[in-house]
């Protein structure tokens, strides 16, 4: 019988087919396999194909030079820019206004070839201190609400080159689906006085059957509601409602489990194409009882259809217990 | 400048990267040409390999025989179910009901290679009052609180059929996108007793770049705050809030205006892969002044990346602006 589950933050309700359990090799999907035979812009050497570099980590060599480990510029074509006024005009019954706000890429080693699943613990580390670096420098400027941090791998997950990097955008705006979230978080807490995602990780932590790896920093889920199969979220174990306030044992350990569980996911569904994204609270709050940062991570493994276009719902022919269970049992933890 | 625009109905803001403005060709796509090569439950003579059907409407021939020239059948690996109950359930912190509903798959022909967009007019008719028919008889189930009918047309959009059909799915819960589509709606009809779809109407006809097709009974828009490039509203200009509720009038020009709409695109665009989704009002209400039923049609052209699942904005590389300029300078009208 299929299932209907509601996702306990923001209300979603999801399709569980759970008589039809789709298994990795159910998928049809193309491996993501960087191959590296054309001009990279992203490339050492290369550092004039980009606009310059507003951070840089870098064992030799000045800014905009090769000898760098990341380095952090502003997209060349970016969505949004940061120049210039709101300039809110009305056009008869709609509204607009300028596109103000940041738009950039971390480019996240110097090798071409290297994925995240790849890199060595402290190079991975180093990709979560440069987002948290760019977010305490965007959040300097007040008129910036939010910023989504994500990564888009593989060219069915949108990544449009393959030089491996994460984006971020800063925006003026609160979008929608984060103040959903933050709605439905606040809603619980002011029922319970306890956070809903602390109280996501004990469950999880005690039922066990949706459990894909925990360490002491951090246990990493397929959610209940999972929208995706093999839909994972990373949800730390302390505490905080902004990713730039993690603790350093924090970050430390996402250079560890992050690799893994990229691992995991390119073991057992043959390296797909996936989106990854940062869940934070929106950047000029301070620190809220009722929200807690996590990442998830969507292989890309369905095609979105006319059905979740025009309600919203979401149908996962894979139930999350069976997506944790291939992931636990790709043993490499 | 990039612009943010606001959709007026439910407030959805999207990116429109005015000045990157992507034309027809930028866009790698898959041309849909149903080739036939495969053995297809949908074709005549193969009637006993779906469910039996539900409704036909046939020139000659017996139930589940050939003769038909529409037929529509329950989706054989359904993903929700008539029989049986809900039965709630809490899970710990988490919620779930049995997935009762509906999931029907309406044949639009017999002829396996036919589209949407080379049907004869009163067989493209029959699409729709086919869809009414169905709606008609859901809705005698009072546990049905919206049906979502739509059309996957191509494997990038999600159809794992070739043969022309659309589907529908009854669900005993308000889908939250529809939910907002309402309560947007009725805000704005409360402020200002009008209904925001007819103000819309009446304006992009005023405006006119945005209009991509126009007859008596419809208008075609690239809408103001459109989500993708060459996204396509269709609007009956009478005041409907239920689909099924719809005129005769109406239904007779819907035959016509549907293939032209997918002939511009298909010329536009080269036969790309689509979704088309009713929006319309909750089955069980009576006529609302403050909504109105229409189409939406999405080409795939982009994919949806990290950025729009982390947050729900839309970053949508063609103004409407265009797109609507290249549709209708497509000359089909």
């Amino acid at each position: 019988m299929p299932e209907f589950r509601k996702d306990p933050v923001n209300g979603r309700w999801v399709i569980i087919a759970t008589d039809r359990g789709r298994r990795p090799a159910d998928f049809s999907r193309q491996q993501v396999i960087p191959k590296g035979d054309r001009f990279c812009p992203f490339c050492p050497g290369n550092e004039q194909k980009t606009p310059p570099e507003v951070l840089a980590y870098r064992q030799s060599g000045g800014p905009n030079e090769p000898g760098w480990t990341l380095r952090v510029v502003p997209n060349k074509f970016p969505a949004l820019r940061v120049e210039g006024d709101f300039d809110r005009q009305g056009e008869g019954l709609y509204d607009k206004m300028n596109g103000i706000g940041a738009h950039e890429v971390i480019i996240e080693a110097p090798e071409h070839q290297v994925t995240l699943g790849e890199m060595p613990e402290k190079r991975a580390e180093d990709i979560f201190w440069a987002i948290r670096d760019r977010f305490l420098d965007l959040k300097k400027d007040r008129r910036m609400r939010y910023i989504l941090a994500f990564k888009n791998h593989g060219e069915a997950a949108g990544a449009t080159l393959e030089h491996s990097h994460s984006q971020l955008i800063a925006l003026p705006v609160m979008p929608r689906r984060v103040q959903e979230e933050l709605e439905g978080a606040k809603r619980y807490y002011d029922l319970k006085e306890r956070c809903i995602f602390c109280d996501i990780v004990r469950q999880e932590l005690s039922t066990g059957s949706r459990v894909v790896l925990e360490t002491e920093q951090f246990v990493a889920i397929c959610p209940y509601a999972a929208r995706f199969p093999f839909e994972v979220w990373v949800l730390p174990r302390r505490h905080f409602s902004h990713f730039e306030d993690s603790d350093i044992p924090t970050f430390h350990n996402l250079g560890w489990v992050m690799p893994v569980l990229v691992r995991e996911i390119d073991k057992v569904l043959e390296r797909p194409a996936y989106n990854l994204m940062i869940h934070t609270a929106p950047l000029q709050e301070s620190a809220l009882p009722y929200y807690h940062w996590h990442m998830e991570l969507i292989p890309k493994l369905t095609k979105v259809a006319g059905f979740e276009w025009g309600t919203g719902f979401y149908i996962n022919p894979t139930p999350p217990e069976e997506s944790a269970k291939f992931l636990r049992e790709a043993g490499l933890t």
